[in-house]
């Protein structure tokens, strides 16, 4: 399983995802989820992924051969796309037709699935973000909803729901991100550290900063026990 | 959909489950999936129900029946039946039934589905509380796990995870599983008001109260707010 987030924001984009990936509960291993795309000032494009990772491993690897690809077209590769509506457009083709081949190779159908964040901004563009689902289409973060989810959603919601708006700070929204991580990792084993982080901010086109957060790392435990401690004081605190 | 959930604690059992039916989005009724069999003092059962409609009001009604016979047996009817375990095992084995019964009428394999959570006492025993599965069979709430769930349950989980204990008092138990359903109806619309609530204290092998909690009920209203509230200052205060 996985859990990977993104959120939209008036100033800027901020993304976690886990690493945990598992082909049955006795074959657990770490797989980055996160896979940035630049040519800072000019684009930045990072991908989250969630899924089987035959699927995400193969679309990703078959992204970057188009981008390297000396016939490349605007058409092909995610880096010469005109606009990002276009990245998420090649990204959903690309992803579509990977679970296609597999699914012919498994000789079964809709036998392997996998969904995408895309989130970024070319120079001159908006910034976007969009779910591409496993067949390839589709949806776009917007003003009412500035998030995205994919993977094991449900335990982190609630808190994304309550806190997250566009004009939430980047500093809040790394904060949001992590503590609805933090609910899913322990409600669900299958989704596991270490983390990876990732700051956009707007109008920079490029990765302002990236964070790996390990298990056992100190900021990220004393926000969880701080956390813990705040929603046990807030329960205690209700009469009913 | 559906979210029910009970509590097996020290001081007794405390469960809730929402009213809301759907058979697609545009056909939204309410429904009761709290159901109550008791004779005070000698024995308590309630059962929570999730599912398709078809096969828990089936399921229920012949339970009734089967009570209600003249012949009724302890293999027969759960208010006879000589354990919780029994209980149990009536309710799962009549499931199972029901739901093979609606499947053969429809011509297609495991249709339909529902599962159920029922908890109770019968005097001289323990209180028990199981989550029986579509296929009849169940497992039991323990010390390491005292709640149960069905339903739309990921929502709600975080905080029973955190805050419940077999040493929760009663009070303090129904807080916690009015929480867990506010952040159920927060994140998921086909979850709705109203709700109800039933609280059973050990060895009294009766209902203690049971509470209806309509859509503005005032003390919920509050205590909703109070606990958004809560979050957000937990939220805040927060540094990372």
């Amino acid at each position: 399983m996985t859990y990977c987030v993104g959120l939209l924001l008036n100033e800027g984009i901020v993304l976690l995802s886990d690493t945990r990936t598992n082909a049955g509960l006795d074959n657990i291993a770490t797989y980055r989820k996160m896979f940035q795309f630049q040519v800072p000032g000019e684009r930045v494009i990072t991908i989250l992924t969630a899924g089987s990772l035959s699927v995400t491993q193969t679309t990703i690897a078959r992204l970057r051969e188009a981008i390297e690809d000396p016939e490349a077209t605007g058409e092909t590769s995610i880096m010469m796309a005109p606009t990002m509506l276009k990245v998420a457009d090649i990204i959903g083709n690309c992803l579509s037709q990977v679970r296609a081949d597999i699914d012919q190779k498994m000789s079964m159908a809709q036998g392997v699935s996998a969904s995408m964040i895309v989130a970024g901004q070319r120079k001159g563009g908006d910034m976007r973000m969009f779910l591409i689902y496993p067949e390839g289409n589709y949806i776009e973060a917007t003003e009412d909803t500035p998030f995205l989810q994919i993977g094991e959603h449900k335990y982190g919601k609630p808190i994304l729901d309550r806190v997250v708006r566009p004009e939430t700070s980047l500093v809040d929204a790394a904060k949001a991100v992590l503590l609805s991580m933090d609910s899913t990792l322990r409600s669900n084993l299958s989704v596991g550290m270490p983390l990876d982080l990732c700051v956009i901010k707007r109008d920079a086109c490029k990765i302002d900063h990236t964070r790996r957060i390990e298990a056992g790392d100190k900021a990220f435990q004393s926000m969880s026990e701080a956390w813990s401690k705040a929603l046990r004081d807030g329960f205690t605190q209700i009469t009913i």
